[in-house]
């Protein structure tokens, strides 16, 4: 049993709100425990010059913190330019959720996906992915509704998890206490199907055998399962 | 009678939720009609250089648009620098709640506002005035409480309004339609007693009488009333 | 009687050179008491994007401080960048301005008005306004003798003054010494007509009473009729 | 075959050249096939003000590309900025490197491994591990002759290399064409004794399984301990 | 002649107004035809920390254009930063202002020259070294007085001129349009007793030879001798 | 005997390799003694506006310094903003690589001579152009043999060289001791029939005479008069 009354291959609760912001095509607020993260979608009729013309739509993220997010209130990034965890975070979630979508079916259409982070504990970047889905879903959706798109260009569902090694051992989904003792820190992209679109795994401390590797990946395999199905009951979708 | 079905001195419904962030000092959102905004307090156990030695308290506010908030989404201050209606705003924001303090009864300690609107339907500033004063109401109280300060140093309650003139009639409490066509728009920072703090009228459009301000003061003191009776009964606040 | 010799309702002496600048459309260099302010116009025969082909034309404002117009010397803004405080008084002069043109019968053109204090000693966004009005008047007279306006679009003159409350008593046009120790300050942009543009009150130390704001109002009302007259006799303009 | 002629795990030529700099305290030219990196260590003997007193060292890397390393000229970064993707990079051979580091034995002295990629074909972040690993080893060989620390604090050499998929086939140390037409791209830190440090893989297109996953690790292993050989040889480093 | 009814080797009118600014330490209005340059001293009672605890002083200088200094309006620098034209013109007034003044004598100072172009027509570089010296020479005369310094630690007056070579021919104190055409470019920083503080000269077009170099070089002295004589007249200043 | 056993008037050993970037459209590694400089040339067929159309080429050039080229190492001017000091470099080298080019003659192309320093042991600004000329010469070779230019449109070939005064003696290819306590430095770029392209000398302790001034020149174009023929035997290029 960890500190927080979890079994190791346990996910914290997790709560969905779907729509929560009247301006954005598609909005959920999604809490991962104490981790809470706004997740608005976007949409705007063109697309980036270097895709103009060839009937390819586009899908990028942005990825920002509220200042008191955080246990020690952070600096503005408005104040002292993004970091370089900030850009990093905002192409992973990019990554991410284009590969959930078949783009080419999509249209000259480009959808942003704002994760804001209001309260902060441990896994934002994954609470990111998984709720931006759900964004980006309903926006999709309401083009279809709308005859923007003809049909849903998802081709899978994507949802993403931390794991971690503590003290030699392999847990899923780390609140920030249990990360700032990791020595393995690692997220998971993964596909409703079971497949990987995203693998980060980083020795914090010491390395990590392949054997380690290999149990980190099962916890993920199973906590995306659990979100997949969340998601799936939520918006209605019936997956791949 | 309005669009919105409200009277000319009639306040949009509002709605607080005191303590809605767990790291926080202080903290709400405070939902005036569809313009929400949460407001945290972060409190530091040292002031600015400029101040040091003289046992006088500061207080200062920060202000920040999630980038959605808006009808059409707007590009993030991290990304392009803070713009000069931010500047303003947090300036207004910190000299109005510094205004219901007493800092030289303070102690060193340094009390920093942040004022993040999640959505916006006009008077965004007000209502990061009238809602940051609870969040600097409740962190003065811990404060206390904590026997870091012998006595809540709040002079009075502090709270603000907008008011406008449309078709030449003064209106209390614009939302977003509203302001956009207004021809005079003004701010008014109040004290739980009556007397003003800032009071700021400019003409959009044709320029305003003296009597026509003098309209608009006397919306603005009943809509402060009203909202000071609620920042009363929220915080068990007796007043000056 | 004022430590500086002034009746509570005395402007400073006030002395303003027309067409100082070769270069420029218009120009003047305005002199209210040891606040010097160098205006000049600039005419572009082109509008923003955002009202090009309504036939409209568009005035804006930059404010400067050369870096020892102060006692203590300040840092360059090339340098620092600007500050909140110099985007909020161009802001301010842009839309004072504005407030004088048919902005509709000005064709599209824009005209930038650069006010940069030479001296500073309290009053400098107010002097700006009112000298930026003359340079203002100059460059629409050009247009019209050059045939590119068929006549002068201005409805009104306009002027400002600082106004503010030193123990409880109400004064007109402060200088620095006074400024720094007032409990209010205001700022009135008011029209050759008496109509009011834009007014500004903060409370510094103890908030203010309705009763002080109409005696504020009075003393400004009274320095923008005489600073009226002087742009009149100067600009040999006979008014709205 | 591939159309460079490689076995799908076969490493390109590689060739280094140490202390090409005479400045610096450690320095290497390493060339992984057309990919040239120039690496040098600079050692400064202070650390981080949240590490000072704790009797600790600390390393950090730089990342950059002269404009024309790449086949079309890149703008400086000195003057546009820092891109995300230099952060990133930078970040990733700092924690490579700190991992092959005890930077408790290491004393109060900081180490900074700069990578200036001189000509870029595929693979720059990897051969940037690889050959900063190299000069930072010479640095702490330096610092023990010098009587600066008792004993090199290196517990395990450390490098790095790229694999990816090709129409489903896996390939080891993609140059810039691979990689451009790779479905997925992934990146390995392996010690010398064949543990992992970092592990990165993401789908560019198609997602991948888990047992591709398990193909690439076996290709990096393999060619990381190719590449342990030559620095043990060159460096005179007989391993862990 | 020249178009503008000058010799080859006459300077353009010059007049200065010294005292121009009630809060510097020292400065100047210096009008050099139609350019027109603004300078100011500020002393600071400290120096560079790479010089604290010599007991030398320091002097630097800033440079700045007013927008519509010039006949089509710049853009602020402090909306674009600094450029390297800026960086370059105040790096040569403060090396040509050092030259003029035993700095070992000068005590722990620093003084600051800021000039200002309030009008440009060529040569404001060369003016704000002529008007430079002009302000920092009462700046020291200042600290002699008030017993900050006791003896004012002026080696030699410095002052400056442009020179050109058009269609051929040299030419001394070059105007805007002259400037715009030369084919050779140059600026001379010369001292009281007529040594070379600084040399420039640059082919816009052909490159020039030795003699025409010595051309210009005579002009210069030519016209230095006669700045020489108006500082010193206007100074009171004896010379080295 | 100069400390490094060279002579007065001797030019540090000198080693050029050209063609050292498999990218560039012309390339070279220029060494003089131990500083270290990497000339690319990028060639676009497109100019910058306020030339479009009028049937001519421009030539710019950039440089930057790797952080460890210096004896302590430079921060990145990517983290903190180009120098006064890189601008006002990079405007020399331009301004002599078009010195040697019929611009007119070269059609609507740019071409961009990128001069990067891998190691400084003084001298890198003049290493630059003197390498520059050979990438720029290049690069037009490459443009001939396409034939998109007709004829190579070099007027004159281009180097330079720094000379000072040390004690009183003038020297040439001052090395970084040297330079750093030179009284005045200096540094020359000459065509190569001897011609001046551009001259700067600075006094940086005592002003030097003309007497000393015609001294730095012979030296300078002793120097240059070597570099050319260096120059003509690498490039196979006859001279103008």
């Amino acid at each position: 049993m960890r500190y927080n009354n979890r079994k190791a291959d346990q996910l914290r609760p997790i709560n969905v709100e779907l729509g929560i912001n009247k301006h954005a095509e598609g909005s959920c607020l999604i809490k991962c425990g104490d981790t809470h993260v706004m997740c608005t979608a976007t949409v705007e009729e063109k697309v980036p010059t270097w895709i103009k013309g060839t009937g390819t739509g586009w899908i990028t993220a942005e990825y920002g913190m509220l200042p008191r997010s955080t246990q020690t209130r952070m600096d503005r990034e408005s104040k002292k330019g993004q970091s370089g965890r900030t850009h990093e975070i905002q192409r992973l979630i990019g990554r991410a959720l284009r590969a959930a979508v078949d783009l080419k079916a999509m249209g000259e259409i480009s959808i942003k996906i704002d994760c804001d982070v209001i309260q902060a504990d441990g896994g934002t970047r994954t609470a990111s992915i998984t709720g931006g889905f759900m964004a980006l879903y309903q926006a999709l959706e309401k083009l279809v509704s709308e005859g923007k798109i003809k049909q849903n260009p998802i081709k899978d569902s994507v949802c993403a998890i931390s794991c971690g090694i503590c003290d030699g051992q392999a847990y899923l989904d780390l609140d920030y206490n249990e990360d700032s003792s990791a020595e393995t820190d690692s997220n998971f992209v993964i596909t409703g199907s079971g497949r990987l679109v995203e693998i980060q795994g980083t020795a914090e401390g010491e390395p990590f055998t392949t054997e380690q590797l290999m149990d980190l990946l099962k916890l993920a395999q199973k906590g995306c399962d659990e979100l997949k199905n969340l998601q799936q009951t939520l918006l209605g979708y019936k997956g791949a």
